[in-house]
């Protein structure tokens, strides 16, 4: 039988995008991609992630399998023979889970608090985000990804946040490219992926997406 | 050459509880704890962890490994060859990671409302710990333990805050009992488990930690 894969999912969301990276990675191409409206949730959706209500959700033979860094620890046990997206060793899958897990918790946050915060706060969380960065430099080092030779666990949770953070740092005004040299570097490498390329929107409609977000102050 | 095992963990600590639980699960009863001033946090401990210098860190043969779930999935990873603690069918172990994350999102969030909460704030919040528990209660159904016939991921991720969930229950007149009676069934079976016995802090001790809590109002 051939695996029926759907994905429920919503174009912008990085989350949802990371799994579209891993997917492409293992060679899945031929899924089903099912745009939401987050606005109005189909009943699939309601009916598939009944805990959180939220995309993306890997549906795999029926079955659904959520939150983005669950479902990609997900494909990597079930397509396990090509592209490994976590390292054999215990203490390096430890490092890359640890590193993921550090995007979903520090960066998102910093993110959210640029976009809503105002005057100090903001000024304070552009400062975090320099900061945080600089450790996921540090990490990255001379690599040419995060997972070496081949883009892995981390660079597929941190690349959809690449274009926002490189977009973000526009409207507020933050040197990223001369504070962190090598992650830039590293999100054009990434980019030149096909798996990444065919999976994440175009520059120019992150930035009218992020105009609305710091227009609506 | 022996396996060296440090945990640099701290007594109240429901996190580092966990690791003691996967430990002693696994086998591993001698290894080196040290206590953790968090006050005054130890030279080593900054070093281990110097992103979050946060406890639980277990250091295995010299190499330090952060947060608690990303520990448990190491313990599984290296001690392999005794009591599984994820299952082996790539669902259920999405499954497992899946409730694991609800424990460290849903559940401390309310734990920390509810004891931070004022007036509305906390009845909010204790209406939603009852709908969370219900949840936890539904994918535990008729089974032992959330792991089967053994306890597993879910189980270790969630037992430590069980004593902390009556406690709470205690001082702030919430029916627990009577709302999710099988999840209290579950949490003294667990307690008569010799791995959750030895790793966490008597009724009692807990009892007088949560009084502080409530009583610096």
């Amino acid at each position: 039988m051939a695996d029926e894969v759907v994905l429920l999912d919503f174009w912008a969301s990085p989350f949802g995008m990371r799994v579209r990276v891993a997917l492409a990675e293992k060679g899945i191409i031929n899924y089903e991609r099912k745009e939401e409206d987050l606005k109005n949730k189909s009943p699939l959706l309601l009916r598939m992630n009944p805990v959180h209500k939220k995309i993306p959700v890997l549906i795999h033979n029926g079955k659904p399998i959520s939150e983005s860094l669950i479902i990609l620890q997900y494909i990597e046990d079930v397509w396990n023979h090509t592209n490994p997206l976590l390292p054999s060793h215990p203490y390096q899958r430890a490092q890359a889970r640890f590193w993921a897990h550090y995007v979903d918790t520090k960066i998102v946050n910093i993110l959210e608090k640029i976009s809503k915060g105002k005057g100090e706060e903001r000024e304070v969380a552009k400062k975090e985000l320099i900061e945080a960065l600089k450790l996921l430099e540090e990490e990255l080092g001379d690599k040419t990804y995060f997972g070496g030779e081949n883009i892995g666990f981390v660079d597929i949770a941190l690349v959809p946040f690449y274009p926002w953070i490189k977009s973000f740092a526009n409207f507020v005004t933050l040197n990223i490219d001369g504070e962190c040299p090598k992650l830039i570097a590293w999100g054009k490498r990434c980019l030149q992926k096909e798996s990444v390329a065919m999976s994440l929107p175009g520059e120019q409609v992150i930035n009218e997406f992020t105009k609305k977000i710091f227009s609506i102050e």
